[in-house]
Protein backbone atom coordinates (compact mmCIF):
# COMPACT_ATOMS: atom_id res chain seq x y z
CA UNK A 1 0.00 0.00 0.00
CA UNK A 2 1.11 3.34 -0.98
CA UNK A 3 1.57 6.12 2.02
CA UNK A 4 1.33 9.71 2.80
CA UNK A 5 2.19 12.34 4.81
CA UNK A 6 -0.06 15.93 4.44
CA UNK A 7 2.38 18.89 6.10
CA UNK A 8 -0.01 21.98 6.86
CA UNK A 9 2.60 25.19 6.19
CA UNK A 10 1.06 28.44 8.64
CA UNK A 11 1.32 30.24 11.53
CA UNK A 12 -2.16 31.03 11.50
CA UNK A 13 -2.98 27.69 11.99
CA UNK A 14 -0.48 27.26 14.86
CA UNK A 15 -1.73 30.50 16.55
CA UNK A 16 -5.42 28.86 16.48
CA UNK A 17 -6.30 31.94 14.52
CA UNK A 18 -7.22 29.00 11.47
CA UNK A 19 -9.23 26.40 11.71
CA UNK A 20 -7.19 23.50 9.03
CA UNK A 21 -9.72 21.92 7.20
CA UNK A 22 -7.25 20.65 4.03
CA UNK A 23 -6.08 17.42 5.61
CA UNK A 24 -9.55 16.41 6.79
CA UNK A 25 -10.81 16.94 3.12
CA UNK A 26 -7.56 15.48 1.66
CA UNK A 27 -7.63 12.59 4.27
CA UNK A 28 -10.88 11.13 2.91
CA UNK A 29 -10.04 11.54 -0.78
CA UNK A 30 -6.87 9.49 0.34
CA UNK A 31 -8.38 7.17 2.24
CA UNK A 32 -10.61 6.44 -1.16
CA UNK A 33 -7.18 6.43 -3.39
CA UNK A 34 -5.99 3.49 -1.10
CA UNK A 35 -3.31 5.60 -0.02
CA UNK A 36 -2.12 5.45 3.36
CA UNK A 37 -2.46 8.51 5.18
CA UNK A 38 0.36 7.83 8.01
CA UNK A 39 1.18 11.75 9.47
CA UNK A 40 -0.28 15.41 9.39
CA UNK A 41 2.15 17.61 10.35
CA UNK A 42 1.47 21.50 11.15
CA UNK A 43 4.34 23.42 10.85
CA UNK A 44 5.37 27.43 10.98
CA UNK A 45 6.20 29.89 8.10
CA UNK A 46 10.26 28.81 8.63
CA UNK A 47 12.38 28.21 5.90
CA UNK A 48 14.56 25.80 7.72
CA UNK A 49 11.36 23.95 9.27
CA UNK A 50 9.90 23.56 5.99
CA UNK A 51 13.15 22.08 4.32
CA UNK A 52 13.54 19.63 7.18
CA UNK A 53 10.37 18.32 7.49
CA UNK A 54 9.53 18.21 3.97
CA UNK A 55 12.96 16.38 3.03
CA UNK A 56 12.54 14.04 5.61
CA UNK A 57 8.89 13.08 4.68
CA UNK A 58 9.72 12.95 1.05
CA UNK A 59 12.04 9.79 1.92
CA UNK A 60 9.99 7.98 4.29
CA UNK A 61 6.42 8.41 2.69
CA UNK A 62 5.52 7.66 -1.26
CA UNK A 63 3.12 10.48 -1.39
CA UNK A 64 3.69 14.50 0.40
CA UNK A 65 1.35 16.89 0.14
CA UNK A 66 1.96 20.70 1.38
CA UNK A 67 -1.02 23.30 2.00
CA UNK A 68 -0.12 27.24 2.14
CA UNK A 69 2.90 29.84 2.06
CA UNK A 70 2.66 30.25 -1.56
CA UNK A 71 0.95 33.36 -2.30
CA UNK A 72 2.34 36.84 -2.55
CA UNK A 73 3.32 38.17 0.76
CA UNK A 74 6.58 37.73 2.85
CA UNK A 75 5.38 35.40 5.13
CA UNK A 76 4.92 32.66 1.80
CA UNK A 77 8.20 30.86 1.78
CA UNK A 78 6.86 27.59 0.59
CA UNK A 79 8.44 27.19 -2.55
CA UNK A 80 11.65 28.66 -1.88
CA UNK A 81 12.07 26.55 0.94
CA UNK A 82 10.83 23.35 -1.22
CA UNK A 83 13.68 24.00 -3.86
CA UNK A 84 16.45 24.20 -1.64
CA UNK A 85 15.18 21.27 -0.06
CA UNK A 86 15.80 19.72 -3.33
CA UNK A 87 18.63 21.78 -4.15
CA UNK A 88 17.38 22.98 -7.52
CA UNK A 89 16.79 27.00 -8.53
CA UNK A 90 13.60 28.67 -8.13
CA UNK A 91 12.75 30.81 -11.29
CA UNK A 92 9.91 32.95 -12.73
CA UNK A 93 8.67 30.43 -15.17
CA UNK A 94 6.56 31.26 -18.43
CA UNK A 95 3.79 28.59 -18.47
CA UNK A 96 3.45 30.03 -14.49
CA UNK A 97 3.19 33.64 -15.71
CA UNK A 98 0.47 32.46 -18.16
CA UNK A 99 -1.82 30.85 -15.89
CA UNK A 100 -1.02 33.81 -13.40
CA UNK A 101 -2.29 36.72 -16.01
CA UNK A 102 -5.14 35.31 -16.90
CA UNK A 103 -6.24 35.90 -13.67
CA UNK A 104 -6.43 39.77 -14.19
CA UNK A 105 -7.63 42.28 -16.32
CA UNK A 106 -4.73 43.93 -18.00
CA UNK A 107 -3.42 40.25 -18.03
CA UNK A 108 0.65 40.48 -17.91
CA UNK A 109 0.70 44.36 -17.25
CA UNK A 110 -1.01 43.83 -13.96
CA UNK A 111 1.80 41.51 -12.99
CA UNK A 112 3.57 43.51 -10.14
CA UNK A 113 7.01 41.91 -8.33
CA UNK A 114 4.83 40.61 -5.41
CA UNK A 115 2.37 38.79 -8.03
CA UNK A 116 5.73 37.37 -9.95
CA UNK A 117 6.52 36.01 -7.00
CA UNK A 118 3.82 33.35 -7.70
CA UNK A 119 5.33 32.14 -10.79
CA UNK A 120 8.10 31.02 -9.36
CA UNK A 121 8.98 27.33 -9.71
CA UNK A 122 11.38 25.09 -8.77
CA UNK A 123 13.23 23.89 -11.46
CA UNK A 124 11.82 20.94 -13.06
CA UNK A 125 8.28 20.92 -11.38
CA UNK A 126 5.35 19.85 -12.95
CA UNK A 127 2.66 22.91 -12.85
CA UNK A 128 -0.75 22.13 -10.93
CA UNK A 129 -3.93 24.07 -12.36
CA UNK A 130 -5.23 26.76 -10.15
CA UNK A 131 -9.12 27.13 -11.18
CA UNK A 132 -10.25 29.86 -8.71
CA UNK A 133 -7.01 32.60 -8.78
CA UNK A 134 -4.36 31.67 -11.18
CA UNK A 135 -1.47 31.18 -9.07
CA UNK A 136 -0.29 27.58 -10.03
CA UNK A 137 0.90 25.16 -7.08
CA UNK A 138 3.60 22.23 -8.46
CA UNK A 139 4.52 18.91 -8.05
CA UNK A 140 8.24 17.84 -7.19
CA UNK A 141 9.91 14.32 -6.92
CA UNK A 142 6.96 13.01 -4.81
CA UNK A 143 6.06 16.28 -3.16
CA UNK A 144 2.43 18.04 -4.28
CA UNK A 145 2.71 21.90 -3.11
CA UNK A 146 -0.77 23.49 -2.80
CA UNK A 147 -2.71 26.83 -1.63
CA UNK A 148 -3.56 27.22 2.03
CA UNK A 149 -6.68 29.22 1.07
CA UNK A 150 -9.15 25.68 1.50
CA UNK A 151 -11.36 26.56 -1.86
CA UNK A 152 -8.27 26.38 -3.76
CA UNK A 153 -6.70 23.43 -1.42
CA UNK A 154 -9.67 21.76 -2.81
CA UNK A 155 -9.47 22.51 -5.98
CA UNK A 156 -5.61 21.74 -6.82
CA UNK A 157 -6.64 18.08 -5.25
CA UNK A 158 -9.27 17.72 -7.53
CA UNK A 159 -6.51 18.68 -10.11
CA UNK A 160 -4.31 15.85 -9.17
CA UNK A 161 -6.25 13.63 -7.98
CA UNK A 162 -6.03 12.06 -11.79
CA UNK A 163 -2.20 12.15 -10.93
CA UNK A 164 -2.21 9.50 -8.39
CA UNK A 165 -1.91 5.91 -9.39
CA UNK A 166 -5.44 4.23 -9.32
CA UNK A 167 -4.98 1.40 -6.16
CA UNK A 168 -7.24 -0.23 -4.19
CA UNK A 169 -9.39 2.19 -2.06
CA UNK A 170 -9.86 0.91 1.60
CA UNK A 171 -13.11 0.23 1.96
CA UNK A 172 -14.90 0.19 5.63
CA UNK A 173 -18.21 -0.78 7.50
CA UNK A 174 -19.69 0.44 10.84
CA UNK A 175 -21.51 -1.31 13.08
CA UNK A 176 -23.62 1.02 15.99
CA UNK A 177 -23.81 -0.86 19.50
CA UNK A 178 -25.46 0.48 21.89
CA UNK A 179 -23.90 -0.41 24.65
CA UNK A 180 -20.80 1.59 27.18
CA UNK A 181 -17.66 0.77 25.17
CA UNK A 182 -16.05 -0.46 28.33
CA UNK A 183 -18.93 -3.17 27.90
CA UNK A 184 -17.97 -4.74 24.75
CA UNK A 185 -14.06 -4.12 24.46
CA UNK A 186 -12.89 -7.39 25.83
CA UNK A 187 -14.58 -9.30 23.23
CA UNK A 188 -13.69 -6.81 20.68
CA UNK A 189 -10.25 -7.03 21.41
CA UNK A 190 -10.54 -10.53 20.43
CA UNK A 191 -11.91 -10.03 17.11
CA UNK A 192 -8.61 -7.60 17.04
CA UNK A 193 -6.42 -10.58 17.95
CA UNK A 194 -7.99 -12.68 15.40
CA UNK A 195 -8.11 -10.41 12.31
CA UNK A 196 -5.00 -8.41 12.65
CA UNK A 197 -4.90 -7.47 8.79
CA UNK A 198 -7.61 -5.46 9.76
CA UNK A 199 -8.16 -2.06 10.83
CA UNK A 200 -10.82 -1.99 14.19
CA UNK A 201 -11.41 1.00 15.49
CA UNK A 202 -13.98 1.81 18.68
CA UNK A 203 -15.58 5.29 18.89
CA UNK A 204 -17.94 5.91 21.95
CA UNK A 205 -20.55 8.60 21.47
CA UNK A 206 -22.97 10.01 23.31
CA UNK A 207 -25.59 11.09 21.67
CA UNK A 208 -28.07 13.30 24.51
CA UNK A 209 -27.56 10.75 26.84
CA UNK A 210 -27.74 7.54 24.36
CA UNK A 211 -24.40 6.12 24.73
CA UNK A 212 -22.60 3.70 22.73
CA UNK A 213 -20.14 2.80 20.44
CA UNK A 214 -19.23 2.69 16.76
CA UNK A 215 -17.15 -0.14 15.48
CA UNK A 216 -15.38 0.56 12.06
CA UNK A 217 -13.46 -2.16 10.28
CA UNK A 218 -11.11 -0.96 7.41
CA UNK A 219 -9.65 -3.43 4.71
CA UNK A 220 -8.84 -3.06 1.27
CA UNK A 221 -10.46 -6.72 0.44
CA UNK A 222 -14.25 -6.50 0.17
CA UNK A 223 -15.00 -10.04 1.05
CA UNK A 224 -12.57 -10.17 4.27
CA UNK A 225 -13.75 -7.38 5.70
CA UNK A 226 -18.02 -8.40 5.00
CA UNK A 227 -17.03 -11.85 6.99
CA UNK A 228 -15.69 -10.36 9.57
CA UNK A 229 -18.47 -7.46 9.88
CA UNK A 230 -21.10 -10.52 9.73
CA UNK A 231 -18.85 -11.96 12.33
CA UNK A 232 -19.12 -9.39 14.60
CA UNK A 233 -22.50 -8.34 13.91
CA UNK A 234 -24.17 -11.58 14.87
CA UNK A 235 -21.67 -11.54 18.09
CA UNK A 236 -22.92 -8.43 19.40
CA UNK A 237 -26.37 -8.65 18.28
CA UNK A 238 -27.23 -11.71 20.38
CA UNK A 239 -27.89 -12.03 23.94
CA UNK A 240 -24.21 -12.33 25.79
CA UNK A 241 -24.19 -15.67 26.85
CA UNK A 242 -20.17 -15.77 28.03
CA UNK B 1 9.44 31.83 25.39
CA UNK B 2 7.94 28.51 26.62
CA UNK B 3 7.14 26.21 23.63
CA UNK B 4 5.12 23.33 23.02
CA UNK B 5 3.64 20.69 20.43
CA UNK B 6 0.93 19.14 20.41
CA UNK B 7 0.35 15.23 19.36
CA UNK B 8 -3.03 14.43 18.05
CA UNK B 9 -3.45 10.33 18.58
CA UNK B 10 -5.58 8.15 16.42
CA UNK B 11 -6.54 6.12 13.44
CA UNK B 12 -9.69 8.36 13.08
CA UNK B 13 -8.21 11.62 12.68
CA UNK B 14 -6.25 9.89 9.97
CA UNK B 15 -8.58 8.19 7.64
CA UNK B 16 -10.58 11.47 7.85
CA UNK B 17 -13.73 10.05 9.65
CA UNK B 18 -12.99 12.52 12.39
CA UNK B 19 -12.32 16.01 12.41
CA UNK B 20 -9.40 17.17 15.35
CA UNK B 21 -10.58 19.96 16.74
CA UNK B 22 -8.40 19.54 19.99
CA UNK B 23 -5.28 20.91 18.93
CA UNK B 24 -7.37 23.90 17.61
CA UNK B 25 -8.77 24.66 21.15
CA UNK B 26 -5.57 24.21 22.69
CA UNK B 27 -3.33 26.49 20.25
CA UNK B 28 -5.94 29.09 21.43
CA UNK B 29 -4.95 28.76 25.00
CA UNK B 30 -0.89 28.54 24.27
CA UNK B 31 -1.68 31.96 22.58
CA UNK B 32 -3.28 33.47 26.32
CA UNK B 33 -0.72 31.65 28.23
CA UNK B 34 2.49 33.09 26.33
CA UNK B 35 3.19 30.02 25.30
CA UNK B 36 5.03 29.34 21.16
CA UNK B 37 2.91 25.99 19.65
CA UNK B 38 5.59 25.13 17.53
CA UNK B 39 4.30 22.04 15.59
CA UNK B 40 0.88 20.03 15.77
CA UNK B 41 1.59 16.09 14.41
CA UNK B 42 -1.16 13.76 13.97
CA UNK B 43 -0.19 10.27 13.95
CA UNK B 44 -1.36 6.80 14.36
CA UNK B 45 -2.39 4.06 17.30
CA UNK B 46 0.79 2.70 16.75
CA UNK B 47 2.97 1.80 19.91
CA UNK B 48 6.41 2.34 18.14
CA UNK B 49 5.33 5.80 16.44
CA UNK B 50 4.08 7.39 19.25
CA UNK B 51 6.34 6.50 21.49
CA UNK B 52 9.44 7.46 19.43
CA UNK B 53 7.17 10.92 18.59
CA UNK B 54 7.01 11.35 22.27
CA UNK B 55 10.10 10.97 22.83
CA UNK B 56 11.14 13.67 20.40
CA UNK B 57 8.92 15.78 21.10
CA UNK B 58 9.51 15.83 24.89
CA UNK B 59 13.21 16.73 24.53
CA UNK B 60 12.75 19.52 22.17
CA UNK B 61 9.93 21.65 23.54
CA UNK B 62 8.94 22.64 27.10
CA UNK B 63 5.58 21.50 26.85
CA UNK B 64 3.94 18.17 24.76
CA UNK B 65 0.34 17.88 24.73
CA UNK B 66 -1.15 14.22 23.95
CA UNK B 67 -4.99 14.01 22.65
CA UNK B 68 -6.61 10.53 22.23
CA UNK B 69 -6.27 6.80 22.88
CA UNK B 70 -6.61 6.39 26.68
CA UNK B 71 -10.12 4.52 26.60
CA UNK B 72 -10.97 1.02 27.45
CA UNK B 73 -10.69 -0.86 24.11
CA UNK B 74 -7.67 -3.34 22.04
CA UNK B 75 -7.00 0.56 20.13
CA UNK B 76 -6.25 2.67 23.30
CA UNK B 77 -2.61 2.19 23.51
CA UNK B 78 -1.26 5.95 24.43
CA UNK B 79 -0.87 5.39 28.09
CA UNK B 80 1.55 2.36 27.64
CA UNK B 81 3.51 3.21 24.74
CA UNK B 82 4.16 6.98 26.65
CA UNK B 83 5.05 4.49 30.03
CA UNK B 84 7.70 2.73 27.58
CA UNK B 85 9.19 6.02 25.64
CA UNK B 86 10.19 7.00 30.10
CA UNK B 87 11.02 3.73 30.44
CA UNK B 88 8.68 3.21 33.38
CA UNK B 89 5.79 0.55 34.46
CA UNK B 90 1.92 1.18 34.10
CA UNK B 91 0.05 0.22 36.90
CA UNK B 92 -3.25 0.52 38.02
CA UNK B 93 -3.14 3.34 40.54
CA UNK B 94 -5.38 3.57 43.59
CA UNK B 95 -6.28 6.97 43.30
CA UNK B 96 -7.33 7.02 39.67
CA UNK B 97 -9.30 3.74 40.09
CA UNK B 98 -11.07 5.78 43.11
CA UNK B 99 -11.65 8.65 40.12
CA UNK B 100 -13.00 5.58 37.79
CA UNK B 101 -15.18 4.49 40.48
CA UNK B 102 -17.06 7.80 40.90
CA UNK B 103 -18.26 7.54 37.65
CA UNK B 104 -21.05 4.18 37.67
CA UNK B 105 -23.21 3.54 39.67
CA UNK B 106 -22.04 0.99 41.67
CA UNK B 107 -18.50 2.06 42.02
CA UNK B 108 -15.61 -0.01 42.03
CA UNK B 109 -17.96 -3.23 41.82
CA UNK B 110 -18.57 -1.85 38.14
CA UNK B 111 -15.35 -1.93 37.03
CA UNK B 112 -13.93 -4.55 34.78
CA UNK B 113 -10.80 -5.91 33.36
CA UNK B 114 -11.74 -3.36 30.50
CA UNK B 115 -12.49 -0.43 32.66
CA UNK B 116 -9.47 -0.89 35.25
CA UNK B 117 -7.63 -0.53 31.25
CA UNK B 118 -8.05 3.18 32.26
CA UNK B 119 -6.75 3.58 35.89
CA UNK B 120 -3.34 2.37 34.49
CA UNK B 121 -1.32 5.28 34.82
CA UNK B 122 3.02 5.44 34.23
CA UNK B 123 4.98 5.18 37.56
CA UNK B 124 5.57 8.89 38.81
CA UNK B 125 2.75 10.41 37.13
CA UNK B 126 0.37 13.15 38.46
CA UNK B 127 -3.27 12.54 37.36
CA UNK B 128 -5.33 14.91 35.39
CA UNK B 129 -9.10 14.59 36.31
CA UNK B 130 -11.59 14.11 34.02
CA UNK B 131 -14.94 15.74 35.43
CA UNK B 132 -17.11 14.28 32.31
CA UNK B 133 -16.58 10.97 32.65
CA UNK B 134 -14.02 9.72 35.45
CA UNK B 135 -11.19 7.97 33.69
CA UNK B 136 -8.23 10.11 34.46
CA UNK B 137 -5.53 11.45 32.21
CA UNK B 138 -1.80 12.41 33.57
CA UNK B 139 1.06 14.12 33.41
CA UNK B 140 5.26 12.99 33.05
CA UNK B 141 8.05 14.93 32.85
CA UNK B 142 6.62 17.50 30.77
CA UNK B 143 4.01 15.67 28.77
CA UNK B 144 0.36 16.01 29.20
CA UNK B 145 -1.48 13.22 28.34
CA UNK B 146 -5.52 14.19 27.85
CA UNK B 147 -8.43 12.18 26.30
CA UNK B 148 -9.64 12.39 22.30
CA UNK B 149 -13.11 12.84 22.91
CA UNK B 150 -13.29 16.78 22.32
CA UNK B 151 -15.65 17.61 25.56
CA UNK B 152 -13.53 15.13 27.47
CA UNK B 153 -9.85 16.95 26.05
CA UNK B 154 -11.48 20.34 26.56
CA UNK B 155 -12.45 19.78 30.38
CA UNK B 156 -8.98 18.46 30.70
CA UNK B 157 -7.50 21.08 29.33
CA UNK B 158 -9.12 23.49 31.98
CA UNK B 159 -7.89 21.22 34.56
CA UNK B 160 -3.76 20.84 33.60
CA UNK B 161 -3.90 25.03 32.44
CA UNK B 162 -3.07 26.31 35.98
CA UNK B 163 -0.41 23.94 36.15
CA UNK B 164 1.50 25.84 33.27
CA UNK B 165 3.31 28.86 33.95
CA UNK B 166 1.47 32.03 34.09
CA UNK B 167 3.96 34.09 31.64
CA UNK B 168 2.90 36.72 29.26
CA UNK B 169 0.50 36.57 27.21
CA UNK B 170 0.71 36.67 22.92
CA UNK B 171 -1.09 39.95 21.72
CA UNK B 172 -2.19 40.16 18.61
CA UNK B 173 -4.14 43.62 16.69
CA UNK B 174 -5.71 42.54 13.11
CA UNK B 175 -5.89 45.81 10.66
CA UNK B 176 -8.27 44.89 7.78
CA UNK B 177 -7.10 46.26 4.17
CA UNK B 178 -9.71 46.33 0.98
CA UNK B 179 -7.12 45.65 -1.44
CA UNK B 180 -5.85 42.39 -3.22
CA UNK B 181 -2.84 40.78 -0.86
CA UNK B 182 -0.96 41.02 -4.06
CA UNK B 183 -0.69 44.96 -4.20
CA UNK B 184 0.19 45.46 -1.04
CA UNK B 185 2.98 42.65 0.08
CA UNK B 186 6.06 44.74 -0.66
CA UNK B 187 5.07 47.37 1.41
CA UNK B 188 4.00 44.94 3.70
CA UNK B 189 7.25 43.21 3.94
CA UNK B 190 9.12 46.30 4.56
CA UNK B 191 7.52 46.01 7.88
CA UNK B 192 8.86 42.46 8.35
CA UNK B 193 12.00 43.49 7.35
CA UNK B 194 12.35 46.20 9.78
CA UNK B 195 10.45 44.83 12.74
CA UNK B 196 11.83 41.37 12.61
CA UNK B 197 10.55 40.31 16.49
CA UNK B 198 7.13 41.38 15.79
CA UNK B 199 5.39 38.28 13.98
CA UNK B 200 3.02 39.98 10.63
CA UNK B 201 0.75 37.58 9.01
CA UNK B 202 -0.85 38.25 5.92
CA UNK B 203 -4.54 36.54 5.32
CA UNK B 204 -6.47 37.29 2.22
CA UNK B 205 -9.83 37.28 2.16
CA UNK B 206 -12.73 36.71 0.11
CA UNK B 207 -16.27 37.50 0.98
CA UNK B 208 -18.94 37.64 -1.14
CA UNK B 209 -16.25 38.94 -4.14
CA UNK B 210 -14.83 42.25 -1.75
CA UNK B 211 -11.68 41.22 -1.58
CA UNK B 212 -9.21 42.18 1.26
CA UNK B 213 -6.31 41.17 3.53
CA UNK B 214 -6.50 40.71 7.47
CA UNK B 215 -2.88 41.76 8.49
CA UNK B 216 -2.00 40.02 11.94
CA UNK B 217 0.15 41.31 13.90
CA UNK B 218 1.44 39.48 17.18
CA UNK B 219 4.00 40.45 20.20
CA UNK B 220 3.94 40.00 23.65
CA UNK B 221 4.53 43.41 24.00
CA UNK B 222 2.20 45.65 24.07
CA UNK B 223 3.97 49.66 23.60
CA UNK B 224 5.54 47.77 20.70
CA UNK B 225 2.98 46.59 19.09
CA UNK B 226 0.66 49.43 19.09
CA UNK B 227 3.11 51.69 17.89
CA UNK B 228 4.26 49.28 14.23
CA UNK B 229 0.11 48.64 14.28
CA UNK B 230 -0.26 52.54 13.84
CA UNK B 231 2.36 53.16 11.76
CA UNK B 232 0.80 50.77 9.11
CA UNK B 233 -2.22 51.61 9.73
CA UNK B 234 -1.28 55.06 9.02
CA UNK B 235 0.46 54.15 5.83
CA UNK B 236 -2.28 51.85 4.40
CA UNK B 237 -4.67 54.58 5.52
CA UNK B 238 -3.77 57.15 3.71
CA UNK B 239 -3.46 57.53 -0.44
CA UNK B 240 -0.38 55.44 -1.57
CA UNK B 241 1.90 58.46 -3.31
CA UNK B 242 4.83 55.96 -3.86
Amino acid sequence: MKTASIIIIGNEILSGRTKDTNSNYLAKILVERGILLQEVRVIPDNHNIIKSVVKGESSLKDYVFTSGGIGPTHDDITAESIASCFDVPLLVRDDAVELLAMNYKNGKKDLNAARLRMARIPEGAKLIKNKISGAPGFIIKNVFVMAGVPQIFEAMVQEISLDLEPIEPILSKTIKIFKRESEISERLWQYADRYKDISIGSYPFNNSGVFGVEIVLSHTDKTLLNKVFNEILLDFSEPNTN
